[in-house]
């Protein structure tokens, strides 16, 4: 037996052990993704800077497609076509949100052990007080396009567009086009289309119509994507080829305090302001960056203009939409506007994540609402938006249509916006004068080295062992 | 002070000492060599395969445009645009010829220290009995497409175009376009142009006239190469740029028992023959290898035929020629043939290293004959070559022109055939219904991985330490 199919046997045995209680087999879903003679068409990838905690090791893995950045082992693993950025880990002396009092002993490092990440992306601002120094993702399968964001995982299976953020999970299965954040979940099934946030002082919880949801993001027998945004996805898939064939690119003219990852796709009439980022795979076509706007992994900016200091998260979709100033876009959500049905978003709103805006005639959203759900036409607007006036005034809690919120709303408000700045300041959306640098700034020296795997023997489609230090 | 600039200062430090006695001083050819700016341009890569022993560790190096196959270990060198070929490394429980008995206790390993390599070719058939675990080279500067072939060195300097073969060598000074195969060699300075075998039964001698030597490969007062020869390889030097700007190239068309390395360029009604290996960075044009034969690393084959079993040795140039079936073409040499003075060269001749045909009209060489100097019309050929049945007559000594030999004429013969033997069966030109494997069928698939310099910082230029196991 090759040591490929040793890898993917063990992943499924280990990830089967923890669902167990689910009579959840991973077996079917896993033996779709790891295309054995397919994983020797692809190279791995990481990026070296003078700015980023450097130690990687890779051991009995197959790392195709792969993006590292900053302090990661990876043990017997299948991160495939993944991103794993390890840009905010925290040094040795540093301490975390949750635990102020309790610096690191060492610098935190991204540990992966019997997984398989199948175009998923891993972004490491952590949280998790019992392990400051480890960002662990342990027995987990992550399907195509899911997000990891700064959660520490054992035993999860993560369908397709999943995202679980800011949170540990142990033991679960995340249904596709699912968000949580929830703090921490043990031994849970996660409804498809969830979109669920839980702290101590709120909760918002969301669920796409069954019907919706198949049409956009749905999952066959063995948990392959298919729907509409899968097909957005897939369809540009080519667009990115380009770049993975050529060694040297001529990179695309932006302000110096702006990055653009050599890895990005920049068409037509692109315009990038101060302060910008444009990070590896994402594409942007006649776009518009206003000044310390970003789009983050795997997100579209197509036909659209987004004003200064917007965030495009991981994932997120903008296509034929004007987005105001200080705009947060959430993780995968779909805002696909067309030429005759553009998308207006005013000033200072919040896109929740995996919101879905697919109008056929044009939609404008005023200053300062939190948008959520499926929008299809103006009257939808009423049952999946609140203008943040209106929000702040929530004492107990509201039901919306499809959506409840409890809690009180001026503390949701207050800390979204924390994040919020938290994440323009991380990006270098706020650099000025030499001050507040982050990732516009950060990251436009990266080297980016190729690994390849064995082409022949009983190691054929694993990397061999790699160690590098600075 | 940058770290490279460190590095630099190391290497000039530790060689000059050395060197003290010839008062001979580095710092210009370094400081020339090693342009840290140019140094941000580059990077490098190392082969892996199923079939070669892999353990590289990078520590503190420069290693701009290596390319390594087997076991390394390199500390604190810059090795820039080099080959360092160990896929000739021994095992452990092998033996080596010098050692019949003694058996390796471990693989053998190369080793590189306080280095610079400046395009040099490391290639790994050692032989020396005191180290038979470790091809050692240290405190060594070797400059423009010199050859270390099979050997152990030690605070020495090496001109360009220079070739140190099979042999240990410590604290000297090989001029340019020198070849030396004359056992070890302690503190000696060696003329450029020296032509120099030596064994206890043999000894082949040729010294290049300066006026001509100066003509084809001259050095400047910071010993950095000028000339015909230089001038070649120079021009042709954009051919491969595009080899290393794109990630994977459509494999040129060859029998399944030959191998064309994917940095060779192959241009023109160029065909590939059974058992045939094109080395990295070779230049094939219009040309023809016939069965069994090859081109190694920095040769050149335009316009030309190679019948059945001919051998292009490191950094030979064959030009507008035909040569006949087993015929050797040594390191370095230059057939310099013209679409009206072609050079046709024997069955079973062997071109001696460093040879140059440089001729205004057609020349042509019988068969079976020994080929040295300088040849530049049918006259030349009285003085610069001799029939091998002629030579295995000489008892004592013989003198031909600038070339004098002393010892067995038929030992020499011998000793010669053989290796040429040895090269054919390494190279796998004697492959045949699955016996005999060597280069051209083990090479075939090698996975070709890519690292960069640091681009910022204190580090800038310089590579992270790497360490590949399987």
């Amino acid at each position: 037996m090759s040591q490929l199919q040793r890898l993917s046997d063990r992943i499924i045995s280990r990830v089967n052990a923890n669902l167990q209680e689910f009579e959840f087999d991973t077996e079917p879903f896993v033996n779709n993704a790891l295309d054995h003679e397919k994983m020797l068409d692809f190279y791995a990838f990481y990026g070296i800077t003078s700015r980023h905690p450097l130690y990687f090791h890779f051991t009995n893995s197959n790392i195709a497609g792969s993006y590292f950045l900053g302090k990661c082992h990876v043990r017997r693993s299948a991160i495939y076509k993944s991103d794993v950025r390890g840009d905010e880990l925290k040094r040795k002396g540093d301490c975390i949100k949750s635990a102020k009092n309790i610096p690191l002993v060492e610098d935190e490092m991204i540990s992966i052990l019997d997984s398989l990440l199948y175009k998923t992306l891993v972004h490491s601002n952590s949280h998790n007080p019992e392990s400051p120094e480890a960002f662990i993702i342990r027995n987990t399968i992550s399907s195509h396009y899911a997000n990891i964001h700064g959660s520490t995982l054992e035993g999860c299976f993560l369908g397709p567009f999943a995202t679980v953020d800011l949170m540990n999970l142990h033991s679960c299965i995340v249904g596709e086009f699912s968000y949580v954040q929830v703090g921490e979940l043990f031994h849970r099934k996660i409804d498809p289309g969830t979109v669920w946030i839980k702290s101590p002082h709120f909760e918002f919880k969301y669920k796409f119509k069954k019907s919706i949801l198949d049409n956009f993001v749905g999952v066959n027998d063995t948990y392959q994507p298919r729907g509409v945004i899968y097909d957005f996805v897939r369809t540009r898939d080519q667009e990115f080829e380009r770049l993975f064939e050529v060694m040297h690119l001529e990179p695309f003219e932006a302000p110096d305090s702006s990055a653009i990852n050599r890895y990005a796709v920049i068409k037509g009439k692109t315009r990038i302001g101060e302060n910008v980022l444009v990070a590896q795979r994402s594409l942007l076509e006649n776009a518009t960056m206003g000044d310390g706007s970003n789009a983050q992994e795997n997100s579209y900016v197509i036909d659209s203009v987004l004003e200064g200091n917007c965030i495009t998260a991981h994932g997120g979709k903008i296509i034929n939409a004007d987005v105001g100033q200080e705009c947060f876009v959430g993780f995968n959500s779909f805002l696909n506007g067309g030429p005759d049905a553009r998308i207006k978003i005013g000033e200072g709103c919040i896109v929740m994540p995996h919101t879905i805006i697919n109008p056929s005639m044009p939609i404008e959203i005023p200053n300062e609402h939190l948008i959520w759900g499926y929008i299809e036409s103006p009257e939808d607007l009423a049952t999946q938006t609140i203008s943040l006036d209106k929000l702040a005034e929530v004492r107990e809690s509201v039901t919306i249509g499809q959506m409840t919120f409890s809690g009180k709303g001026s503390v949701f408000i207050h800390v979204f916006k924390d994040r919020l700045k938290h994440i323009l300041l991380a990006n270098g959306a706020l650099y000025n004068d030499g001050e507040d640098r982050g990732h516009a700034q950060d990251d436009q020296n990266i080297s980016f080295n190729i690994i390849q795997p064995y082409r022949t023997g009983a190691r054929k489609g694993l990397y061999p062992s790699i160690r590098i230090k600075p």
